[in-house]
């Protein structure tokens, strides 16, 4: 059964490679479903292939990509469906602007900061990117050698290093439960 | 007030520039809106503005264009909404592939072939492009310079030379009403 919200949402995660954006906009995304609204997740490599193909790594093909992630997020949100971001989107100006054409279509933005120390994440290195970006084989690779801008005013930060997935994703059920984004765990019907 | 028509469903219009796409797209989206389902339309110069810039009008550019926009079309038609494409979209293997695509995820596609004799786009002319084209000046112009391959068995077929818009629009939405795609123009409530 479908609980109609009637807005849409966008939850845009931003943050380093490794950070947990996927794993967090997976279980989100699941989470958002369960309690019945329409979701889809627009995964950064997923969007790459769909959207992408030909675009490299520098600023302007970066901003390219999160355009193109943030008009499909768009029509998406416009339309009563949440879109869960999960692209590493260094450049704030081009978060910004993402957010100020969502909002300008009446649908929400809530940026979720993937905050985790890079030291944390060249220690971790699921895929052995950042020991060949140290070693300098990754030229435009996020935080390493190219730049990450933080966030200034995240809706939400989660910390991958000092929480599990579960505690991230709770706090960010609770904000968008307060923004009357995603009806309660319990509801009365 | 919305009629949660329950299959999305993707309109799919194909033809030469200048047999009436774009007209016909904007006119059955506002009497699909009318009728209280959730709509958009992804118009061939707007799509190219905001997903394919760089893309030129080869052949392998133009297919992943189309495949753009019907990835974009099939993410909003998962979800309930209709959408409205509007591309010239000349190559049949990737129009049959994007509604492949579409009815996978139990949405709808209706192939509409806007058909115009070239000798009539011609003389009308109304952007004068078909003149330069004729000239040499447009290389890859479709119908002239470049195939057009037209749809075998589309679902609706319009003929913008013998009919008024309306006369189209009425077939098209007799074929959308007939699918339970669109809500009768006076329905019981």
């Amino acid at each position: 059964m479908r609980n109609d919200v009637a807005q849409g949402a966008v939850v845009w995660f931003t943050g380093l490679s490794g950070a947990g954006k996927s794993t967090l906009a997976g279980l989100l995304a699941a989470e958002v479903g369960r309690r019945g609204t329409r979701v889809e997740v627009l995964d950064g490599d997923e969007v790459r292939t769909n959207l992408s193909k030909g675009l490299g790594f520098s600023r302007e093909d970066r901003d390219a990509n999160i355009r193109r992630i943030g008009y499909v997020a768009r029509l998406l949100a416009r339309n009563g469906v949440h879109v869960i971001t999960a692209a590493i989107s260094p450049y704030r100006d081009v978060r910004d602007e993402v957010r100020r054409l969502v909002e300008a279509d009446g649908a929400a933005f809530v940026e979720v900061f993937a905050r985790c120390p890079i030291e944390v994440l060249a220690a971790r290195d699921v895929k052995g990117l950042y020991a060949r970006a140290l070693r300098g084989e990754i030229p435009n690779f996020t935080g390493i050698s190219d730049p990450y801008e933080e966030p200034p005013r995240p809706d939400v930060t989660v910390h991958s290093d000092r929480e599990r997935p579960e505690e991230s994703l709770a706090r960010i059920l609770a904000v968008l439960e307060s923004r009357g984004l995603v009806a309660s765990p319990d509801p009365a019907w």
